[in-house]
């Protein structure tokens, strides 16, 4: 065992299948790592044989450089695993169990992780509250596309199956509760879909399909997705969304055309700051969502922002962008009453009955984002196609579980 | 428009379509009206021609006797009409509008109407709060299992269908809005049904139905349902639900052999007072629901209250049950940390989710509760095949829209 | 009772008592009042001689000119007073009554009123969502700064005071319940102030006192306000405030100083689109404030938004303000998973329990915002001391009640 | 540090302070232990020097001999202390820490937990869901009223004191936090305790105290407490309470005469399964409470029930009494729509909270209780006077810090 293969970011627009050191119970030194962090002891956590981790759209913020990540940062934050070593400090995980990791990693024992805030957690990385595997300025732990990964504070954070087969059965859902599936519920729960309400989602990323799976689950009688790419508009109608092709211009008129009006109830965005402008050729204009948004949704409404929003983008398209500020009409919204909410999912809140609804066949999550298992070698491509545009989410084999 | 005709109770197993008097936007004298609300104006009421209006199994308790109900109260208050007179005050709904009536009577312009609470208006019932149409010691508002009928405050009460033809082609579904789909919706929701939830219902008649179809419309991961009757149980399995056949005894056996575990997170009493005891041959046992749904529910649960509990039960096994009093375990609940929702749901917090749902073919309420559209002459037929155990939602007809 | 003497807007700076119509129960053809509501009829509404009403900030934009507000327009959308006639359609209230007004203007009737957003009934203003008295674009209901006022759809609006002579004799207080307090009890109860919080209130005007008040009275532990008025400031500072004064610079430090930490739980923007920056001699900035917030916000908090922000600001200071788009920092607020809530406050989901706190002496709200009354003949004066700084709330005294 | 003196039940109406084992990091055999729970390992655990611990009324019911708590059973679960030494799992707590200790014991690490559902914790007690110290049938964790006590999961239970000379100087009030004042102030705010509302609490116990303190934290208008003790009453009036003397009959005439109206909007039972009839020389009768506030709960309003119910109460005044079932009106809670909320507090919901409103002077929770600290010597005296019904709240003093 003293091999691990892990995927890792090599510069803009590279990344590479590399050889990395076995976990073991510390956090040790390495790229990205927080000097605060480096000799943390972690005897609460556990070490996994990786069964699936996906490649996530937060992941290419870095992989395409708009961020400060450092060469060799070992990615992946969408993590199942068997668990194969528990440190001296896990008392009900035990080896063998198979586990939905959250993309959060917290510490079950602040204040904000008392109070169902994992997203976060005071104690996990020195330089803000919150902390995720393999992601720039989070601390430094680990990514888990790998082929093993540490997870600390396991009795709290890991999310155990309850059968080992049924799990590995349905492997392709139950892959989705450590983000995406756990981070569109919590965009459409935030935007307060509920029974009967016509609900729009901007994006058909793995997000936006995921939100708009939610929406469905949740008993929206409506669920409309908004993107430019085709492919991902027809992935939404196969599971009964409408679709609005934003090529065309904003959203609105196409809305009242399905509706009757030009108004939603519930809004998501499951976009963030890369947000391209609507209409034909539009380039990056990082305030189209949220101020689309507020156009569309109803007085009284609410808007749910999984999307991530960063405090600095060195690529942003003009200085405002670069230091994360956007030009937005809150007057808009302010007539109309709406509420906000943004920022990290926090899984815990979710993943337990978001899991139930996948073992009793409530939701075919895996289907609804076309989830595609490649080889953890395969990872450059995953990413590559990802990136062009695919109507897939792409989920790493590194261990053949899923074969 | 002189005539009118009505099924009436006109004593213990008795029900008769008989003739009444054309409303008018007076609430008059009659059988159970209240002496307060002799001579009310309503000039906020519109007049409907009855579309549909259902049989209910609470009506079922004035007609077996276990009321003080008069002979010749007009019974009924699940109203679906079409307006075909406005009152003066009227502003917004129109003549030709096609409308469901929720069967709380609610003035809109009291405490509780303002807070949402319309179960319990206070100016309706000089008795009490809340009120219902054609019910005992509801005030006397007459009932709408005729051919007409008068609305009061029908800007706050009526909830139009927002197309006409639609609506009629959808009629069937869109009935049960005016009490059973909101009923077992509010029985759920108090009972904590969230997506992933695992639910017990006891009593699958139309309302244990309707709590079923709103426990999957809110993405419970498993919905049992608890009865004795077969065929009512198999109409239960039609639609995706577990069944228990509580004849053979206890639910938490037969829970344990579905869940693994004997204990659910949610549990609804669709049952009410006139619960029988578990097991073969058991006779009336009022507290046999409650008592076995803090058995089951897992600590920290919820449960749902929506079947009836009265004040006082002339026809009661016992003294205690005669003024309404149960023996309730508990210390079982509170051992459990156990909460508990009682009372009329009160329907508009719910019937436009509902009907959205119902509009955009997320539920099929209508086919779950197997509903069936019979004429108004056949309302004593429909009240003793109900009674008798008939797996079927009866539906009256008294105008001839349904065929 | 021909006469009805007025507070009327005349031109930028300019306000004048003048004689208007003593209003009957229909919406007249006059200054500001949209065609759509000309000659609406209003059986629903009573007439008040008004007891008390209240100059507001908000008022303020329209007389600094930063509106479209007409010449001759009836200022005044804080009303209490005394039913003297009722319209025919019109139930519970009855003449003689006491009554508060909340200032938005509602129905009752519609979907927003029915799920108590009255902030945004849709049956009232034929542009948009939304209503107040005496306010430009809000539909053109006529204020109540003058001797009389129609109040519509009165059973519904108005908050009856249970004893008149009590309510007289506290009438400076219960005066408060039409606007800012409930309004800035509802910035604290979204920025979800709770037993124990922190509380930053950034603004030390009426709507900032009370939102202060109201904090205090949901049981903050730190209630913490900043301006740069010195005379506001020490206003807080009678009833257990902290304070910063914000010539001084950004609030975060001087948090600090008082909590240990530069953050407070809670947040809440009693200022709006007037907003200047901090620092000694700062100009307007509009997004100075929210960006302030979220900076000084902790993770996991919530802002309250009842400052006012507009959709078109004529006087801004540049055309991104003159379209009302703000540069806001969301990048801070979303690494912080903050949560946001703008608007209208939705004044009847509150005032009747702030009403019993007042009544029972749980709250002493009028000597918190220093409220004064004054003859309505002087309402000049009394806008332009408020203008100018006053910490001093204006209650006109129409009728001589107060006396 | 051989030695550790601790009050223990040594038979019914009997308490003696004896010699018991100094505590270690494990769990061993003793009085009331589960054997499922003897040899645990708590390397997770902390040891602390008591500072404060409180006798509770529910110790009284162990001690007045109505369980079957076994004799050497060390009493105690309202526990505050100096953490002296740290178990190699402990993280966050360091030595020196002055923590208040939820009474419910609880991991940190089950699905309950992470739902803050604290007070049924599923892995400290092999019998049933939640736990506490020195308690009959909660797994038998020793009790902390003794010189030093074992807390199990420390970094997750334990409250740290921010400021250890600031902590000293108000342990008083600090000392309530492990469960008087939550439990209280839980019972309000389940009964739906808001700004404005009337408030009925039955009984003026420590825990009815509390509860009506957080009665008036949450913004109550009034605050009413019944009980049938003198002094307890005046006690409850020295912080502007509103007392009824049960003696003298139902509580529902005595509100009238209060409030105009027999009814409140919320209601709490601070009394529990050892209720007395109301009127003068009424004997035990166990639904008396819960009955009575159904009465005089109005339409729509919830209760609160902190007060014990239990699953068997051998000395109880009959059959149905002795299994715990009560004869409960609930027809009366049905028509009004109540809702009931039992079971014990989850502690660690509303200490934080409250803990910020004591330090930051809000409250005076010491005060209104009438605490008193007495040496752990006259523990046997504290019993007797509690129980013989005086107006005080004992606080143990072991190791002088109170002094």
């Amino acid at each position: 065992m003293s091999g691990n293969k892990a995927v890792a970011y090599k510069g803009p627009g590279v990344v590479e299948v590399i050889d990395v050191a076995y976990p073991t119970f510390e956090l040790k030194d390495g790229p990205g790592v927080n000097p605060a962090n480096v000799g943390r002891k972690v005897p609460h956590g556990v070490i996994l044989r990786t069964v699936a981790t996906n490649i996530c759209g937060s992941d290419q913020h870095m992989v395409r450089g708009r961020t400060t990540a450092p060469s060799d940062l070992v990615l992946g934050h969408e993590i199942t695993g068997e668990v194969i070593e528990v440190g001296p400090d896990v008392e009900f995980i035990k080896v063998g169990d198979i586990c939905s990791v959250p993309f959060n990693i917290s510490c079950g024992r602040c204040r904000n992780c008392k109070e169902r805030k994992t997203g976060i957690c005071l104690n996990v990385n020195p330089d803000r509250p919150g902390s995720a595997y393999g992601y720039v300025d989070m601390g430094g732990w680990v990514g888990g596309q790998a082929e093993y990964v540490l997870v600390p504070y396991a009795d709290w954070n890991l999310l155990k199956f309850p059968d080992r087969d049924q799990a590995l059965e349905k492997m392709l859902d139950l892959t989705m509760l450590s983000d995406i599936f756990p981070t569109g519920f919590h965009g459409a729960v935030t935007a307060g879909v509920t029974v009967g309400s016509t609900v729009y989602i901007a994006g058909a990323g793995p997000v936006g399909l995921a939100a708009a799976t939610s929406a469905h689950l949740l008993g929206a009688a409506v669920v409309i997705v908004g993107d430019m790419n085709a492919s991902r508009l027809a992935q939404a109608r196969t599971f009964g969304c409408e679709t609005i092709d934003l090529s065309q211009g904003d959203p609105g008129s196409q809305i009242e055309q399905l509706l009757g009006v030009p108004e939603v109830d519930c809004a998501v965005d499951a976009v963030g700051f890369e947000a391209k402008g609507h209409g034909h050729g539009a380039g990056e204009a990082p305030a189209t969502v949220l101020n689309s948004l507020m156009d569309i949704t109803a007085a009284g409404g609410s808007m749910g922002i999984p999307g991530l929003y960063v405090t600095g983008d060195p690529g942003g398209i003009d200085a405002a962008a670069q230091k994360g500020a956007l030009s937005l009409s809150l007057g808009t919204g302010w007539a109309k009453s709406l509420s906000f909410t943004t920022g990290q999912c926090p899984v815990m809140k979710y993943n337990r009955g978001l899991m139930m609804a996948i073992l009793h066949d409530k939701v075919s999550i895996a289907k609804n984002v076309n989830a595609k298992a490649i080889p953890l070698m395969d990872a450059p491509r995953g990413y590559a196609e990802f990136d062009a545009g695919a109507a897939t989410k792409y989920v790493l084999n590194p261990n053949g579980y899923l074969n």
